[in-house]
C-alpha cells in the first residue's frame, strides 16, 4: 500500500493489531474522541488525508464521516515515546464529531458524584443520520 | 473506598479492568500523554486529586510523579459518550509529563515517511530521575 512502512513497523501494535488514537481539533485543542487503529486503517488515514478508523464492535474499517458527513481532514500525526498510543490532529468537518451531535465525544462531566453531560447538542442526530 | 461508586460502575471497563486516559494539560490544551486506569486508580486519583495510573508493564499502581515529582494535579475529568475512555485535565508540576524530559509523550511527529521528535527536552531525565 505504501512504498515505506518502517513508520507502521515501529508502533507496538498491541494483541489486537491496534492502536488507540486520541483525536483532536487542530484549530481549538479540544479533544474531540478516542478511536482505535488497525495498521491498515493508519495507512488508509495517511495516504488519504482522511481519518479511517478500525470499528471493535463492528469489526471493520469505518471512514469517519462516511454516513454523517462529519469527516476529519488530518493535519498532524503524532507518536508517543513508548510507541503505543497515537495523536491525531485534524480539521473536524461540520464541528461535530459526536454521533450524539455534539462537537466532542467528551461531553459528560464528573461533578457531584455523577456524570453529567454539560455540553451542548449542535444538530439533532436524527437530522445527522436523516 | 468512596461512599458513591456509581460513577464508577458507569465506566466500561476492558476485559482486562482496564479503560485509557487521555491527559490534557488543563492550561494550554496539550495532550500530555495516554494512560490506563484500573478501578482502583480512579478512585484514588479522584479521592486524592492527583493523577494514580495502572501501569500495564509493571501490573502495579503507579502514582504519577511519584519519582520525579511530575504529579499531576487533577483540574476536571471526563467521559466520553460510549463510557470506554476518560479525559483527565490536570495540572502537570513542573511542565513535564514525559521521562524524556519533554513537555508531552507525544513528541514524534511523522514527516517524510518517519517519526521524527520535534519538541524540545526541557530537562535532561538523568537529572529528572538522579
Amino acid at each position: 500500500m505504501s512504498t515505506s512502512i518502517r513508520w507502521l513497523d515501529d508502533i507496538r501494535w498491541n494483541a489486537d493489531g491496534l492502536t488507540p488514537v486520541v483525536v483532536q481539533d487542530y484549530a481549538d485543542g479540544r479533544v474531540l474522541m478516542v478511536a482505535w487503529m488497525n495498521r491498515d486503517a493508519l495507512a488508509r488515514t495517511v495516504d488519504g488525508g482522511q481519518a479511517v478508523y478500525w470499528s471493535r464492535s463492528r469489526q471493520c474499517l469505518w471512514r469517519k464521516g462516511e454516513s454523517s458527513g462529519h469527516i476529519q481532514m488530518v493535519k498532524e500525526l503524532r507518536l508517543d515515546c513508548d510507541g503505543d498510543a497515537l495523536l491525531l490532529k485534524v480539521e473536524q468537518q461540520g464541528g461535530i464529531a459526536c454521533h450524539t451531535g455534539r462537537a466532542s465525544c467528551f461531553f459528560y462531566r464528573l461533578q457531584n458524584g455523577e456524570w453529567s453531560a454539560v455540553d451542548p447538542v449542535l444538530k439533532d442526530p436524527s437530522a445527522i443520520y436523516a
